[in-house]
């Protein structure tokens, strides 16, 4: 049997799936961070085109991939679906295991799935700007790359911690031409009244969100753009679910455990929306979405109306959440550092149809550096979280004696974060539980907060 | 037309192409050190596995690829074939462009081809521990990730300015579980006599072979590995060119010219070898090998017998060269920086069969960053040298008025080279142009050396 199974260009889905459609549980609307109000769309078009609006409100099933998107796709997609023989072996558990690599895009990460549509929707609009904000900065360098293409300027807020220990993929906006900043900054009203209360920030996504979501309010020419929790976000992801869907099909498999990283929770997402479709239709199958024990929104957050950045300028949105003020501990995965759930993955959690599960840093160290020695392919410290959950559940497989199939998202390469592997190795690494006070206190802050209906 | 062009696993070639067989002048042999007569397999015994040995004197037109090396090879291979459309569009000159991508290894390069070989044969030969140079660090990053799969401890000697220029390829060796030091160390003879010298020595690959090649004749668990220049690795990585071969086969396309970039001349060979073979046979093409003018080996440096290595260890090879004790100037392309050239590249130049041309720095990162910013992909300094030259010929083409289809290899990204981006974008970098008593200087170094008969 094949370790790679590739697709043509002609055979990338033409079409995003929205499981919006099939939820069992529709989601709640988000509501106006003023009035409590559900939102209207008007709230949104200063710092979004209408395009990416409409498709966050959509209930079609399917939506059209745009010709001018799928011809950027093809500079990297279709990503390869590999089976990881050598890991399999050395973990001498009855399971086959497959993963879709993502760590091919120029980004060297799922991102530009996104960024590439919403460059292009955002031109469509004959938008010349794009503010946003970046953790470890793949989704920074994922949108500079996506803007270059569509001849788009892009502005990115980076959380200071990552900006710091992650200098390269700093260089890579540079080299596609975006402006990258250290976040918080004193040009705007939010970064400066966080650096009021503390000049040595680390910085949070919760605050560079604020600062590129100021930073679009306040030009003409600048919209805003964000790379996970949203709801059109997930749909431009699904694309990768929908190529292993194919790829799986074959070669004559199906998994029985799908598994994924999630911070915001987009590359689960898009991996895993096209199989719980499967699962809501009647498919017995276990779907898994790891997160740390430093930031576990979906394992011990409350699921509750929150708002999507630090300074309460985004609309509530009904999510697990740790708090818009969670300021988390400075791991290496900064991609899995967002205090809240994208609200589409938080109600499959509630409605039964996502387990989610929490890994130790260390844990997820050790899964990554035994991947990168079997593997060859060093996978980024978010990754490592997923390849942790695939250990766990290969050992229960063999406890139990029973064969899985397991498929899971290689959601990027870690070659611009090998610092965190140097941290790692040379034993600068520590565990971080979150502690329940800080649980305690997110309940705290939400509790005036519009509370989700029972349903 | 599609876009990239895969083979499956099946389709990788099982032979590797051996040009020994087809060369129209037979190479020269290389000369003992001592004795300055032809080297007898016993000189090279304590420092090489047989089945190597036997390799680089082979002149067998094909040689077998063991199963393990192509169990190890499906791990990444085959690599896609790209058609660089919109780097086409944006130079406007009636070119195709196609390049083979063999940045999707685990190391991010082509130098895993001949590392996997290479563990695998000095595995079977009882080997423990492999000792061996590294420029840039992409050798020595592949050989700690080949050394791995098969059980083999890699010990590399990194030159000190690529050392500390390039600080993530050594962390990919360390989480590959190999030990990295910068050369010159003063735990080998050759390195302390470069010491007493100059304390402060940027080193070279030169120097750092005189280690390698040191410690591994002292120890009787350990070998000596080289990631260029030898017959062996040009052997091993003409799997590049023959699945591109097969690639441009599969949707009717053959190269009017073949081009690669070359500092020992192991992916320029690559490539480049399985197309000579044809143009040896008749078939009209031009062959370009890229270099740069800071290390000019095969357009001003003399064709003459020469030592591999500062500390005239190795047994004297017929080649271009700019004399073994040349330190070249600390650009960032360090995979161009070597005195030598491989002696089949040296001897098919010598023939006319291969175009060497020599590209100034700012226009080789100039090319780099309009590719990053066409194509997507970042490119590997050196691989910037190939892109350069494939402008040339797209200039020359439109004033020619002529169509031409180009294929050249794309040799490495440059994700962990992103501090070369930095200074080139920040300013920093210039252009460095070899002073011709440089070149007076590498004749007079040679000129006690044998002198290679004309033919």
């Amino acid at each position: 049997m094949a370790k790679k199974v590739f697709l043509t260009e002609d055979e990338i889905p033409r079409q995003w799936y929205n499981i919006q459609a099939d939820m069992p549980t529709p989601l709640l609307p988000p509501l106006h961070p003023g009035t409590g109000q559900p939102v209207t769309p008007d709230l949104l078009t200063p710092i979004f085109p209408m395009s990416l609006i409409e498709q966050e409100v959509s209930q079609e099933r399917w939506i059209d991939i745009p010709d001018e998107v799928m011809d950027a796709y093809t500079i990297w997609r279709p990503s390869p679906l590999y089976r990881a023989e050598r890991f399999e072996k050395l973990l001498d558990a009855p399971v086959k295991i497959y993963f879709k690599n993502e760590g091919v895009s120029p980004a060297g990460s799922h991102k530009p799935n996104t960024a590439v549509p919403q460059a292009y929707y955002n031109k469509m609009a004959g938008v010349k700007r794009i503010a946003t904000e970046t953790g470890a900065g793949q989704w920074g360098s994922a949108l500079a790359f996506a803007g270059k293409l569509f001849g788009i300027q892009i502005k990115v807020y980076m959380v200071k911690v990552s900006y710091e220990q992650k200098p390269y993929r700093r260089l890579m906006m540079m080299t596609w031409g975006a402006d990258c900043v250290a976040s918080p900054t004193n040009t705007t009203e939010a970064g400066r009244r966080i650096l009021a209360l503390d000049p040595n920030s680390p910085g949070s996504l919760g605050i560079a969100i604020s600062e590129a979501v100021e930073d679009a309010s306040g030009r003409e020419d600048t919209n805003y753009s964000l790379g996970s929790v949203l709801n059109h976000v997930m749909l431009h992801q699904t694309v990768i679910g929908l190529e292993a869907l194919k790829q799986m099909n074959k070669i004559g498999e199906y998994p029985d455990v799908v598994v994924g990283c999630a911070g915001g929770g987009s590359n689960f997402a898009g991996l895993a929306f096209p199989f719980i479709r499967d699962k809501i239709a009647g498919k017995k199958m276990q779907v898994i979405a790891a997160e740390p024990t430093s930031c576990p929104t979906m394992t011990r957050g409350p699921f509750a109306y929150d708002f999507g950045d630090t300074d309460k300028r985004t609309p509530l949105l009904a999510m697990h959440t740790l708090g818009h003020d969670f300021v988390p501990a400075s791991i290496h995965a900064g991609g899995l550092r967002y205090h809240g759930m994208a609200p589409l993955v938080s109600q499959l959690v509630l409605d039964g149809l996502i387990e989610p599960r929490a890994y130790h840093n260390l844990d997820t160290f050790k899964a990554g550096v035994m991947w990168a020695q079997t593997e060859g392919f060093i996978p980024a410290p978010e990754t490592n979280h997923a390849i942790a959950a695939v250990m766990e559940v290969a050992r229960q497989a063999k406890e139990e004696g029973k064969e899985k199939t397991i498929l899971f998202n290689w959601s990027g390469h870690g070659l611009v974060d090998l610092a965190a592997y140097d941290a790692y190795l040379g034993g600068k690494l520590t565990d971080h539980i979150l502690p329940q006070e800080d649980i305690d206190r997110a309940l705290a802050a939400i509790a005036a907060h519009p509370v989700p209906p029972k349903r």
